[in-house]
C-alpha cells in the first residue's frame, strides 16, 4: 500500500490533500479502497483528527490585561501566519483563485456586521446590510449574460458549490421527477447534490479534452425519454478546464425529443463563466438560449479575500421553487440564508473598478501565459495538454512531491495542472519552468527513470513519453 | 388587503422584511395566501426584483486612471454606507447580533485569499489557509460540549443554516428512512432540509414559552414506532428565545420505546448554544447525553463581522456520511467545499481573548439586562413576557413601523422581540424605553384605540391588553 500524500484532481477544487495510508486500527475512521493510476488498490483515511499543527485556544490569565501578554502571544500568531500566507501567495500556481488584489480601501468592512439575510431584492429590518451593493453585483452579471432585470432573480453565495447546489435544487423543485444528467468531469458538488436532492443521476462520458461526449449524452437521453432532464453543463471543468458545448447539448436534447418545457440546464461557470463573455470563439452562456441558471465563483477570476459566487436563474423558476416552499412560511429561496455581506461589496468594487473592458484585458493576458506555459512545457520535452480558449495548463506530474506542495499543484495520478490567474505573470512562471527543469534533470538522469506515459488522461498527440515521443513527435 | 410592511417573527432569524402587497397584475411573481394573527387573509410578494436603491455598477471611463474620478466615486460611496452602518449598528435591538467587537489587529487579514477547502482535518496542497486555527476553535467548543477529541469531527461553517443542513443531512444518512421530528416554533431552515432532503417531517406542537410540547412528541413518537426518529432540539427558538428541555425529549424518546440506536440529536444552538454552558440551571448541552450533533452561530454570541458558524458532530456519524458517499470520490463531509478561512481566525481570536471566563460575565449580564428590560416594560404596562434564562423579550408590536424600523425590530403578528446581546447596554435600553414611552402615550391617547390582546401569544398572565390587566392584574 501507498503511503503518500497526494491530491485527486477530481477533487482539487475544494478537496484537500488526502493521507494516504495503511493504518486500519481505529474503527471510528472511515476507510475507503481507490485505485491509482497504477491499478494499484490503496486505502484513504477520512474523518481523522490531525491536531498535530492546530492552535489550541488558552484560557486567558487574570493578570492579561495588565500585563499585555495575551495581546503579544496573538498578534506573534498572526504576524507568523502572515509571513506564510504572503510566502504561499507568492507560489501558487494549482487552484483557480485570482491572488492579484487590493483592497486595502476597504479595510475598515470588518468593524461591521454585514448580514444579507434572505433574498437579496426584499428589504430586511436588519439595517447593516450590502444589499444595494449586491443588487448592482447581480445587474451587472445579468447584463452579460443577457437576462432583463425583470427576468431574473439571483443572489451572492459562499461559493461555486452553493451555486451548484441551488441550480440543481431549483431544477428538481422545477421537474420534481426529472434525472440529472453531468458528465463524469463535472464538480464532485454536483454530485453531491444529487445524493443531498434524493434525485437519480445519470453520469456521462467525456472526451479526452474533458468535454462533455454528447454522443453518450443522446444514448442516455433517449434511454429515458420519459422523464424531463436536468442537466449540469460544465462552462471549464475542474481539472482538464475543458467547455461543454452549451450549443451541442441543446441541440442533442431538441434532437432526442426534449421540448423546451422538459428540460433545464444548469451552467456550472465557476471559474470560466466569467472568462467566456470576452472570448469571441467561444459558445455563449446567455439567457437568450434555453438555459435557466448559471453560477460563477467570486473569488477565482474576479479575485475575493473569501469564497464567494454570484447565481442567477430564471425568475419564474423562483416562483415555482417559491410555490413549493409555501408550507415553510418563508421568503427565502437561498440556501444559507443569513448571508455574507462583505462578499457583494469585495465583487463590486472588484467590477466597479475594472469593468467589462478591464476582464476582457485580463482574460486575454491569461489565454496568453496558459499558452507561453504550455509551449515553454513541450520545448522542454514535458507532455503537456491546454484546451483552447482555456487557462488551464495539465502536463506531467512533477515526481517530487515536496515540488508539488512548494508550487501548490493540483495532481491526479500522473498528471498536475496550474491555473493561468491573473496574478500568475511570466516571471513567475519562468521562475517555475526553470525550477522544473533543473528538478527533472535530476529524477531522470537514469535511463532506468523515464517520464510515465499520461497518453490515456491527456491523448498520444500530447504525451511525450519515450514510447510517444518516439512514434508521434519523430 | 393589508399594504405595509412587516416582518414575520417565524422567519425572523434569516428573512427580512416582507412586502405585503395587493398587486396581482404580475405572472412573473409567486403570491402566497397567508393569515395575520386577525385570520384576515394577506398575500404576500416573491421574488420581487426591486431595484429602486441599487448601485449599478458604471463601466469605467477611458480617462479614470488620470483623473481618479472613479476612485473618488468609489470612496464616496463607501464613506455614505459606512455612516450608515454605523447609526444602524447603534439602534439596533431585533436580531441576535453581537455587534459589541473590535477586530482592528485583523485588518490586514483580507489581504489574503483564505480558504480552507473540504475537511478541516485533511491537509490541502493549497496553502494560504487557516486550519490551524479552525482545528483550535472546533476543540475549544468540543470541549465546551464535553466531546473527546478524537471522538468528534466539525468544522466552521458559514452560519446556523448551514448547520442545521449538516446535522439534519447527517441525521438521515444515518438512518435513510428516519422520520424528522421538529417543534413548530424550530428554525425554518430545519423545514427547508426536510423538504431538499425529501425526508418525512413532523411538526411538534409547542408550549406557550415555545418549547417542544413533549406530550405531543410522545403522540407523534408512538404512532411512528416503525421508522427511527431524527429530532431537531432547539437551543433557543428563533422568536421566543425558549430553551427545549433535552433531558425530557431524551426522556419521551425512550419511553416510546426508542433504543439509542434508533434515534438521531440535533441540537440548534445557533444563540443559546454558547450561552447555555455559563447557566447553572439550564438542562445542559454535552455529547455525554445521547446527542449527535451540535450547531452554534458564530456572528451571533461571539459576535463576527460575518455569518459563520460551529459543527460539531460524532465522528462516527461522519465516517458513516463518507463511506456513503464513497462515490463522489470525495473525502469532504461539508456541506459548501470551498471554505471562508478568515471566519475561523476571527472566532479564535475572540475566544482566545475572552475565554471560558469572559463569555460567563456577558451572558451574565446579558441575561441581567434582559430582565431589566422585561421589567421596565412590565412597569409602564407593556405585555412582555422573558422566558427564563433567556435574553429575548418578547412585548407588545410597537404600533407605528417608523418605530419598528428604527430599532431594527423583529415582528410577528402583535408580538416584536428585542434580544439583549452583549453590545445592548442599560444606556441604550434607556432611551429605547423612553423612546416606547414617550410614542405609546401618542398611539393611546384615545379611548378608542388601546393595546391589542397578545394572550394568545405570550399568555394571559404576560397580556396588560385591557382585558387581562382587569382580570389579572388587579
Amino acid at each position: 500500500m501507498a503511503s503518500y500524500a497526494t491530491t485527486s484532481l477530481l477533487e482539487l477544487e475544494v478537496v484537500p490533500t488526502v493521507a494516504y495510508t495503511s493504518n486500519d486500527g481505529d474503527d471510528c475512521t472511515a476507510k475507503k479502497m481507490t485505485k491509482t493510476s497504477e491499478d494499484e488498490e490503496i486505502e484513504i483515511t477520512l474523518g481523522q483528527n490531525m491536531h498535530a499543527s492546530c492552535l489550541g485556544i488558552k484560557e486567558p490569565e487574570a493578570n492579561d490585561k495588565v500585563t499585555g501578554e495575551k495581546e503579544a502571544y496573538l498578534a506573534g500568531v498572526l504576524a507568523r501566519y502572515k509571513k506564510r500566507w504572503i510566502e504561499r501567495t507568492q507560489h501558487h500556481l494549482g487552484y483557480p483563485f485570482n491572488l492579484d488584489f487590493d483592497y486595502g480601501a476597504l479595510d475598515e468592512l470588518q468593524h461591521f456586521s454585514l448580514n444579507n439575510l434572505g433574498d437579496p431584492f426584499i428589504e430586511s429590518n436588519y439595517g447593516v446590510h450590502s444589499r444595494d451593493f449586491e443588487v448592482g453585483v447581480l445587474d451587472w452579471f445579468a447584463h452579460l449574460w443577457e437576462i432583463e432585470k425583470e427576468e431574473y432573480w439571483g443572489y451572492v453565495t459562499n461559493g461555486g458549490t452553493e451555486g451548484n447546489l441551488h441550480g440543481i435544487l431549483t431544477g428538481r423543485e422545477v421537474f420534481s421527477d426529472g434525472i440529472l444528467y453531468a458528465s463524469k468531469d463535472s464538480h464532485y458538488s454536483v454530485f453531491k447534490a444529487a445524493r443531498m436532492y434524493r434525485m437519480e443521476c445519470i453520469e456521462i462520458e467525456t472526451l479526452v479534452s474533458g468535454e462533455i461526449d454528447c454522443l453518450n449524452l443522446k444514448i442516455k437521453l433517449l434511454q429515458n425519454q420519459s422523464k424531463p432532464a436536468i442537466l449540469n453543463v460544465n462552462i471549464g471543468t475542474t481539472v482538464k478546464g475543458a467547455i461543454d458545448d452549451l450549443d451541442l447539448v441543446i441541440h442533442t436534447l431538441e434532437e432526442c425529443g426534449y421540448a423546451h418545457n422538459r428540460f433545464y440546464i444548469h451552467c456550472d461557470g465557476a471559474l470560466f463563466g466569467l472568462m467566456l463573455p470576452f472570448l469571441n470563439k467561444a459558445p455563449q452562456v446567455t439567457f437568450k438560449k434555453p438555459i435557466d441558471s448559471v453560477s460563477v465563483s467570486g473569488h477565482k477570476f474576479v479575485g475575493c479575500p473569501m469564497p464567494c459566487g454570484v447565481q442567477i436563474v430564471r425568475r419564474k423558476h423562483i416562483s415555482a421553487l417559491s410555490r413549493n416552499i409555501e408550507y415553510l412560511v418563508s421568503m427565502d429561496a437561498t440556501i444559507t440564508g443569513s448571508r455574507n455581506g462583505h462578499a457583494p461589496i469585495f465583487l463590486w468594487y472588484t467590477l466597479s473598478r475594472k469593468g467589462y473592458h478591464g476582464f476582457q484585458k485580463e482574460v486575454r493576458m491569461c489565454l496568453d501565459n496558459a499558452l507561453y506555459l504550455k509551449d515553454r512545457l513541450s520545448e522542454v520535452g514535458v507532455s503537456v495538454m491546454l484546451n483552447e480558449l482555456s487557462n488551464t495548463v495539465v502536463f506531467e506530474r512533477p515526481q517530487d512531491e515536496e515540488f508539488v506542495q512548494r508550487w501548490q499543484l493540483a495532481c491526479q495520478g500522473n498528471i498536475a495542472h496550474a491555473v493561468v490567474m491573473p496574478n500568475v505573470t511570466r516571471e513567475k512562471l519562468n521562475i517555475f519552468l526553470d525550477e522544473l527543469v533543473e528538478k527533472r534533470s535530476k529524477w531522470f538522469k537514469d535511463v532506468g527513470n523515464q517520464p510515465s506515459c499520461v497518453a490515456f488522461m491527456i491523448g498520444k498527440e500530447n504525451c511525450a513519453c519515450p514510447l510517444h515521443k518516439i512514434t508521434t513527435h519523430k
